[in-house]
């Protein structure tokens, strides 16, 4: 291992030519590799010690041991269930991950259509999800799975030529390093020169992944976290400096400002198209990104609405992250698997209007049913994410011409179409569309404008 | 707690008139309480130590530890995650049924349109459900979820004025009183007289199920099992003798032949209409009754099949009891929620040709799409199992007059329709079918012969 | 196995000519097999599910979980160190005796000079250290150790030719047939019929046990337990019946008035010499019989104290049985063996005057220091059971001749005396006393009266 | 918290005068504080997750997982006893203390006469016995007792007026920093820069200890583990700079040459009067330093056999420091406890001979028994360390003169002697010897040469 001064060092002492230089200005302005734009369907996976208890959410240890008040239903659920004294760290051996099968999970993942897969090598728990130097007794290898889960994983992922990227929080609930700096105000960085930044390094160099997935930036400023020199590294001297995409979750006040592309929060949707390449990342879960062992039909979402949601999304030029939790076991619960494979058979016929389209003149219209538009060379998709209660729609954006074609993805013949206004808009004949448990269909126009 | 011996004495010696005595004859001359027909569709719920390892499937101690050789995958699963020495009993107290709720239970299996829910009191791993004062430590009260798991299901069941009834397994693959039993050939009872006798007894007394659902009986006679004068006491003067019904495994060559309503063997589909009341049992995971971790979506029916299964099921006049698997927490997985739910949203509309109905004339025909009738009343019910090419479909078997009616259920106006054959047979002219992810529309039709 | 009835059905019906009959008065005539009064010195052994929590005492499930109300150490020994609705039961499958090893057990109970061992087959938890059929999943074969303990440890004491006998708790706190008997006033027997008998004769036959040491009979009278039918049984037909001895825990009001030899209640020490053969029974652990994890060194007999207790029973015409308590790992505690190996080697010098040893015509006076006798052949024994503050020591109560011959066990001379009065006594010149842990030394008298 | 490097800056920084500097020439020249030298008795106490398997000894771990090929007693152990895949760090959480009660402990330490207790605040398994930033989740607040074990033993100690010590085992086994130092040819120190020092001066700042035990220090020369610098900063800048003491493993080559008093080797006893302050630690388990759930009594010194190896120790001017393995459950075991009282009743007696002693111009003579001589004041000791077969023993050594007084400890009035040869000894009439345990008795010679 190279030490980690060392590589500071290097960093910062690196020659500006073509180079990087750490500080927002510079690394603001690297062009997003463009693999991340097209690939827009990843799937993201929260997986950890908090799998075990399975309960609440990926925060049950804050829910329970770090904030105060603490929520009274995780404090029951101990004292219910557990001994006293029980404490978190005792979940850890019980993380057994005897069925995980990596060749299987990525078999879901690529059956989903996802083009990247992002798995959780750290979260606010600390545990690391490979044997991390810095991390002893408290990660995947020498507890719970004695597995290295990162490299398993990815090595599976990347056989189906699917994109890895690795989801990583900056801080840790509980770290007495960072409790210690954070009491000085974040003056000292012990946490960071110790723990965040061997690690970063460690991940990058040993893992390679193309997305860095930040996060639990936001009690200290960027600063703290010696960011902007992590990042010129990144980009100028890491063995992905080429190909990797990071988002926006780099210090207080970086959401939706600075780093790669935007996430700005969880599940944020923005009411128009923005002018930064952006990601929603959101959950079939809606309570949790972590399994829930209690979980219930209503608290899932169905196919359509996930599909409604990822068309939405791209069409405002996002990015879809789509998050299932595995189990402690090491099983993607079937339900998530359903759902996964579900939007797979979706983007089977559909896939063509979303995989790297861009977005079109008009984002959406609303008539009888919602519409999204994309587009992608000469060709503008028009996705219903409703079945049209008559076989006539009305479109109102696009402007014909004589040349116009319509078709319906998965369906060779063209459909007959008329004018709609003057200046625009045509009315299409729809064909009975096909039986699709996602609810949702592609109308291709050529020609239009 | 009277005596088995006072007991069985009494059954004995019941006085003969107008009462079932202890032989086949008799008892199988009486007929089923009416409620059982009309019902058609139950709950199965397989539930017991071996969800805790929820591996292979219920079946699995014998698997690991009774055939010869054992199964390797059992052997290998207890080998690479356990001890040497590690017994099945040692999974008992993890067992915990943590989330179990039985209000949540019933909710789901009311919603899936059941009439009746069959929970496995017992199964062949011989631990009780309920505080059996004859499994001492070996029951749900003593270890694992230190509940009343029978009673308490059984509450939330008829609170929803669901059936209640109670799988019971008559041979315990392991009990040493068996054994010693088998070993002398079947002429000692021990086992019976101590074991399986006063449960029974204890398990009608005390819960009062509706159906006794009798299972593990094939390795020993009627004679050994003291089938006829259980039934004799159940029939006459237990508190259930006016509503209970029972299957058909009551000892070796019963099946199919002896008891109350047949199920002959598992997932027996008779090939045409059988003269006798019968009950085809499936599950939803097609390798399993008790609930596999490991399960993947591929082994699952999806919801057309079901459907498909049941229609064909209460077309020959059976009943189609559905089972799922609970977890070792206590909760139904989410995935066969959805399964159970989707039962229900299909019988909301449809369950007028399915509940309470008769067979008719004709079970089915295959012309375009396969077709399932039943009757009720006056009318005839044609269910479409799949979804016909054409608009126009063509039904062989009914005989129409001048004031037949053809109406699709869930949709109010009458569908036009035209007879085919001078001696019988009709065209119908469909209409746009409505969506349903069960994949089964029934057409109603009146005034037909 | 044969039928616990047809057993009784043996027994009832057994001729009279020299047989006894189940009654007192017959049973209480059968002379005590002579092994046992030559004995003297037996090892008591209490081992069982209650060495797991090793907590409070044996009794510790009673303690918690049956008095009303609770003892507090107990329940708050529960609530502060298991999970809520952990139950007893959940103990078992960490009783793993791993280090068990018989061989090693039976070393020390030789060394210790015993002559017999008797082992706790069953206590009031109604565990059994066996693998009885009518404790299924409640015994030591399928649940925790997985091993036959009586049996294993039998063979290795047999192969020193101790003699090996076996305590059984007739009474079972929580079995739910023994309390439903309870609750029906004794009028019912179903916990006689279908647990007690059977698990008798089967300890009997299987394992020949040489002592029953009967326990818990206290509850019921014995005609409840059928007690004396057992014993006629016993002394008649049994595999033992020539050289079995019991106890008098045989019901209530039994407890030193009936049966074999008297223990009358735990501990008891008679005043003067009795009429009829007993056993002391005490502890090395003088608040528990089953191990305790925390006990402290003040609490336990100190070797002197051990020795005393048992040459004063000797000298009362009693049995002495010393108990110790393994770990559920199966070790015993270095300390319990420290105290039966220092117990061997007094015996070692002084054995002498202990096994096969009759009670003097005067069985103790207190002179300088405390003295026991016993005798044999034509000799007596004077133990001295503390150091006498002087070379000159005094003895008031043999009667001298010429012939008489003083010596110190161990030691080769004669020592020097003179007659003390006309009446009798003697003036001993002691010697300087070999050093000895025990803090005891037998002055052998020859030709005294 | 004070980063490390601050630390190491202000140590390297320290001005010169009157202060030590950070080499051996400076260090080794500091007196050692006087009270460690008449304390010459103290209790050792081996105490971590060790103790869970409590098996082989406190080298497990490397023995089952580190050493090349492992021992087979150690694999087979865990391969019969656990789960493939079960970890060291598994055992952590079964580190439980439920019965630690420092109060008692220190009791115990204080009966038995010693004056220091040197506790293992990290053994070479890296887990802490105090809550170490450092070592998150590895340590017992985080694990297993969640209780700082460091902190409240050293406050019951310390009541009672004793010293408290800490032993640090400067490597780890399987530190991956300290392996990856290792591989580097220990010409990195990330695990001493981010470990062992932190831990250090936290240990120093938090607990203030008297001793400082250093251990593991053989792989790796004392530059790569920073030693002198630590020392020095002890020594001139730590709260406990006055009355610290350490000992000699700081580094490879250290051992019996630098540092503080000298241990050389684990229970190393020098043939001759060496010429620096050592100390002698030994272990009453004579196979392990942690607790064996196995140990035999075979296996364990006799008090006898302490006795004369602490007299030993002391005459050649030697601490003794005896080890004791106190369990997982927190509690000595019972055996240990009799030692260490049966030490503290021989020092009640005979202590006066021991503590604040000086060796004597000669430290033993072998005549009918081993005599070994200390000094203090005026006086001179002679500890006999077996009884003398005669009354008349024979010394050499001394040189008497008229005013010679020679007494038995213990006993108030002076013995009769004569002269032995012109040039000295002297022959001593014994009393009868007092009964002890430890079979050690002590003469004083006032007035001799």
């Amino acid at each position: 291992m190279i030490s980690v001064f060392v590589f500071l060092l290097l960093a910062a002492a690196a020659p500006a030519s073509g180079r990087f230089t750490p500080d927002w200005t510079s690394l603001d302005a690297r062009p997003l590799p463009s693999w991340f734009d097209e690939a827009k369907v990843g799937v993201f996976v929260h997986w950890g010690v908090f799998s075990v208890p399975g309960f609440d959410s990926e925060w049950f240890w804050w829910h329970w041991q770090g904030q105060r008040p603490p929520d009274p239903k995780c404090a029951s659920y101990m004292s219910e269930n557990y001994p006293p004294g029980f404490g978190y760290s005792d979940f850890a051996p019980r993380f057994h991950a005897r069925f995980f099968d990596p060749e299987e999970w990525a078999d879901i993942f690529e059956a989903s259509g996802a083009k990247y897969v992002v798995l959780t090598a750290k979260h606010h728990e600390g545990f690391t999800n490979w044997e991390s130097p810095n991390s002893w007794n408290w990660n995947s290898v020498d507890t719970g799975p004695k597995r290295d889960l990162v490299g398993d994983l990815g090595e599976a992922v990347r056989n189906r030529s699917l994109h890895y990227g690795l989801y990583n929080s900056l801080y840790e609930w509980f770290h007495p390093l960072y409790l210690s700096d954070k009491k000085n105000g974040f003056k000292t960085q012990e946490f960071v020169s110790l723990k965040v930044l061997p690690e970063l390094y460690n991940l990058v160099v040993r893992y390679r992944p193309e997305v860095i997935w930040s996060d639990g930036d936001w009690e200290a400023p960027d600063t703290y976290w010696n960011s902007t020199q992590f990042l010129a590294w990144l980009y100028n001297d890491s063995p992905v400096k080429d190909t990797v995409v990071t988002n926006d979750r780099w210090g207080a006040g970086c959401a939706c400002k600075h780093g790669g592309y935007y996430n700005c929060q969880d599940k944020y949707t923005p009411g128009q198209l923005p002018s930064h390449k952006w990601e929603k990342c959101t959950s079939v879960d809606t309570l949790s990104w972590g399994y829930r062992r209690n979980m219930r039909l209503k608290e899932l979402m169905d196919l359509p609405a996930i599909i409604q949601d990822l068309v939405g999304t791209v069409a405002l030029d996002g990015n879809y992250l789509l998050n299932v939790g595995p189990t402690a076991d090491g099983t993607i619960p079937t339900v998530f698997e359903e759902r996964l494979r579900g939007v797979g058979a979706w983007l089977q016929i559909n896939g063509e209007a979303i995989f790297a389209s861009k977005p079109w003149r008009v984002q959406t219209e609303n008539g009888t049913v919602p519409v999204w538009y994309t587009s992608k060379g000469g060709a503008v998709y028009a996705v219903l994410t409703a079945k049209p209660p008559e076989t006539i729609l009305q479109l109102q954006a696009p402007k014909t011409s004589a040349a116009t074609k319509v078709t319906l993805l998965g369906s060779p013949s063209a459909l007959p179409w008329s004018p709609l206004h003057p200046n625009g808009g045509l009315t299409v004949l729809l064909p009975e569309l096909p039986r699709t448990p996602a609810q949702a269909w592609t109308l291709k126009l050529e020609a239009v404008q």
